[in-house]
């Protein structure tokens, strides 16, 4: 393997926090219209530079006078005066109020000289048709009026420097006349792609090359403009390292701060050693956390640079976690108080490989409403993790089991995450799949009814989705059931001429099955065992995938000449179908959480069983 | 008055929000690229098109294998297989592997065909050079190994419609190579400005003329697109009534909802009616709720309409009532929990109009960190109560009296609003003003050193600024204390040749003073006493205004022959002065408040007393 240089000792988190925040990536403030400055951070304080209002104003509609000629004023006993005008609101004033006068006055305008009260129209009647008013209260100076200055006097503190900018703020600036708003810069980051693998999300794939979608780049980018930063991305060709090199040395002369994200490849990061050895300086190099271990903190030129792992979840995780405090403190972002909350773990974990773990974690609440924790973690390298997580548990590294049952506290990936409104497990079924887009924020994890019925147990999901023979070990209430017919999935037209089970061994056909943990590959066995089929005489039994569309893309591409699978799944990729049987599959509630809102969502939304049913070929209302 | 139409009964507040949810706002959905998509809503259902990984990989650098060659494998008796090849992330395998033999790989690249599992780097050594791998361990089928369509596969429901789109959401998007995201459209917002006496921010204002800027169109604007609209703005020339009908057919043809916000003249009331007779429904006017009743919803041609009411505070809490709701459904945006808070009420507020009131009200925490909750109400129109305040409480139509100590609950401005770091009531003075710029988050109500008092007593705030002689009768703490020389500000040259406080009475000059909650006017008073002057002999010495720096700018205007101020306001405004005395300003700490951060924080911003008064002519550290 090629040979690296290393930092002899990995960072703790606290250090990596501290050497991170020593970057500086603050950029100058500049200048803003009104209409463009919402959720931006104003750079220095704001006095008022006029009154506001700007004149003594009218708070009511109604008739201006001088409050000793109200005095003794009653319904009963009113003081009449003669109208000698009239002010509008946004017009001078063509009229004085002398004693023993009143001037009728809309809400908003100004006081006109000699007055100093005004008395709402409500409080008073005309008489003699308009010429002349009887008000039936007194009033005292100043009554209905806001003064000059009153709301906010020039000379005064309006706002101070490091204030984020909501409505309420562009409300004071424009009354102020603030036309021009001066902001906090906004931290340019790149973000540079390194990975031969890497394709523009929109571009094919050459799986056989091992081609993967560029995750990281739009993910981080994304993430540094939640943060507050103006992402700018540096898409990276191929495998040219002195283009590579180039957009490194780019980005370090255009931005604030570079990001790149972990490559797999090691040429990657010794063109990463190399602009940094020439232009700047490497400060840390590895942190003692999971994910993120080969975390790197250095100077390019002007710019700062972190280099983030590879895999998405990891890469993001530490951005979260070290960059963008980092980014929002430079872009004048009062730091978010961390949403947090706490729950109880619904499974154990075992540690213990010395560094803190950063643990993503899904959320559930339980009949009784409080939070339940689970880890989620589908391998290194999951994007799925990424949806299916609503936050980090941080484990100490001295922390080597957290038993189930135990009180952690989360940190949700951002203030708005709430539980998903209804967690449901087990097969995956396309139905299903179908129905949950009539429920607001749903969670289904596809892992087959077996893992379904084992977090069950455990009391985990709120709803159990099964199919084939086999029975819960956990009490379960029915919400409703269907039937999907199955058989094998063939090439168009069956070249093969397969007729059902038997020729899967008979005919030496190359089959593909699903995994064990799904109900349909059950529902095979029970159909092999009684048809006295062999499984081991079958080539490709052992063959298995865990998702229900997989078998019969495989059969689509060539990868095999039949597939464990579905009608609906052959007639969607037009694949010949050899059926065999029907099964049924049942949607099942943990009863302890029948009353949940999300629960009562999903049944209202698999009322319609039979609109459902319509759309899929195979399945029919059980 | 004008005649209006008006409906007969207001509306209840839960009839306007059926009302304003039955006004369908909602625009097409539509197609946006992916590195474009963060904060918008899936409009439908993303399922897998493609396997993700597409290929088997490897997911730790080391030696692809068949697990079978590894049996028995230990660091004491290794197995030791020839290397025949290596395999890059990004590449094609140029190499199968067959029994017994190893081919090196990369984290990422595609598992070589023949080969089952990977064998980690760090559990291998090389012999022979590097021809020869000697393996430490045994491994089973699979292990290091990401199979194909494990994280997703083809045909797997991946996101749900609905759903908000993170960056999370982006990481699983662009790992399905979807380039181009299907989301819920951006309503259009049209905001209309009315009213003859706007002007936009940044022109100069007749304040004579009764002009103030247009406040209502941008903080609206702004609160449109904090709930997902695309706000358009309406500017309405003066007092053209062809012109604001124009605009709102305009803005009806080209948005999906309008708004405008209330008018103080009867002509533009008549022009949108007129609009929406001819063209629309009016289907509610009036709501019984405070602020707001002169809400008004209807519908002008293909677009909703709702009228706001005129003042800033007003319409903004009737649009995040009323509109923001809607135009958040409309977007496709999950509703937000609604962030609250409970709290005491520091004050007893009477009510007992019949109507709900929106009550805004500040946020304190006090010594044992529970929140303090007060009414802002610093009479209608005041755009200063719009930052003043961090929520609102909901006070029933039923309830006449709320008493202070009783528990409300607060429904902030929006999920981030905490309390301020330091809540400061009292004395305007300049030098405090520009030391809160070195604390984060801090309030200050410059209402006058006996209001400061008044609060102290009532143990509102945390810190009191108090200027004068007048003493606290509530225990408190001084933090620190300086002096600001005081005295009469007259015209540029002194023209009348003023001398000192006799001169007031005797030379009939026209004085402007400070309201009687200053503390700088309980300084002129015991200084009239002193020498002997009768306040009643001086011209103007009822006439008051409330900030610092208002009795001066009233002198540069011409509106006055002398005003009470300081040494520091004289010389900004490039006024004369006539030295009166000086005068302790203290900042005085709540006892039971000492502890808080926020205090601290405003004690280590006062710390460089010295370099704060070296900017302000006539201040001096005491």
């Amino acid at each position: 393997m090629t040979d690296r240089k290393e930092f002899r000792d990995l960072a703790s988190p606290e250090e990596a926090h501290e050497v991170v925040s020593s970057l500086d990536i603050a950029p100058e403030p500049e200048t803003v219209p009104l209409d463009d400055c919402r959720g931006r951070v104003l750079a220095e304080r704001v006095d008022a530079g006029i009154d506001v209002p700007g004149f003594d104003r009218a708070s009511m509609d109604g008739y201006a006078v001088r409050a000793a000629d109200t005095v003794g004023a009653s319904e009963r006993d009113p003081v009449v005066l003669p109208r000698v005008g009239t002010v509008h609101a946004g017009a001078a004033p063509d009229v004085d109020v002398e004693s023993g006068e009143c001037v009728e006055i809309s809400t908003g305008a100004v006081l006109p000289a000699g007055a100093d009260a005004v008395v709402p129209v409500e409080r008073t009647h005309e008489v003699d048709g308009e010429s002349e008013i009887a008000f039936e209260t007194a009033v005292a100076p100043g009554d209905s009026v806001m003064a000059a200055g009153a709301d906010v006097a020039a000379g005064e503190r309006a706002l101070g420097p490091g204030t984020e900018i909501t409505p309420r703020e562009i409300g004071l600036l424009s009354a102020l006349g603030v036309a021009e708003v001066p902001v906090r810069g906004t931290p340019t980051v790149g973000v540079v792609s390194t990975g031969d693998e890497l394709v523009r999300p929109g571009d094919s794939l050459d799986h056989r090359a091992g081609e993967i979608h560029d995750v990281n780049s739009y993910t981080i980018a994304a993430a540094v403009e939640e943060a507050g930063g103006e992402a700018v991305l540096y898409p990276h060709a191929g495998d040219d390292y002195d283009e590579l090199e180039r957009q490194l040395r780019a980005a370090a002369d255009d931005c604030d701060l570079v990001l790149s994200s972990g490559s797999t490849s090691a040429s990657a990061v010794d063109v990463v050693y190399r602009v940094i050895e020439e232009r700047g300086d490497l400060l840390l190099h590895g942190v003692s956390i999971k994910p993120g271990k080969p975390m790197l903190v250095g100077r390019l030129g002007g710019a700062a640079y972190v280099g983030l792992p590879g895999y998405p979840v990891s890469a993001l995780t530490i951005f979260r976690t070290f960059v963008a405090p980092a980014i929002r403190e430079a872009a004048g972002r009062p730091e978010r108080e961390r949403a947090t909350v706490t729950g109880r773990l619904a499974d154990g974990e075992r540690y213990g490989q010395g560094r803190t773990r950063l643990m993503p974690v899904g959320l559930v609440t339980d009949g009784a409403g409080e939070t339940l924790v689970y880890p989620v973690d589908k391998g290194s390298g999951a994007t799925t993790s990424l949806v299916d997580a609503d936050g980090v548990v941080e484990v100490d590294a001295d922390t080597d089991y957290l038993a189930s049952g135990e009180t952690v506290t989360v940190e949700l990936f951002s203030p708005d995450v709430r539980p998903p409104a209804v967690l449901c497990i087990g097969e995956d079924d396309p139905l299903f799949a179908r129905a949950l887009d009539g429920v607001r924020s749903p969670r289904y994890l596809a892992a087959g009814t077996r893992t379904g019925f084992r977090r069950l147990r455990d009391g985990l999901p709120d709803v159990v989705v099964a199919a084939g023979p086999d029975e819960p070990d956990a009490s379960a209430e029915k919400l409703t059931t269907w039937t999907r017919e199955w058989g094998l999935v063939v090439p168009a037209g069956n070249p093969a001429d397969v007729s059902g089970l038997t020729d899967l061994a008979d005919a030496d056909l190359g089959f593909v099955n699903r995994t064990t943990a799904s109900g349909l590959r059950a529902t095979l066995d029970a159909a092999l065992d009684d048809t006295g089929v062999d499984p081991t005489a079958i080539r490709g039994y052992e063959r298995t995938v865990r998702a229900h569309e997989s078998p019969a893309r495989m059969v689509a591409r060539g990868d095999a000449d039949a597939g464990l699978g579905l009608r609906a799944s052959a007639a969607k990729l037009g694949l010949g179908f050899v059926p065999v049987g029907a099964e049924r599959v049942r949607v099942l509630v943990n009863p302890e959480r029948a009353e949940k809102a999300g629960v009562g969502a999903l049944d209202d939304a698999l009322a319609d069983i039979a609109g459902l049913v319509a759309d899929l070929p195979g399945y029919e209302d059980a």
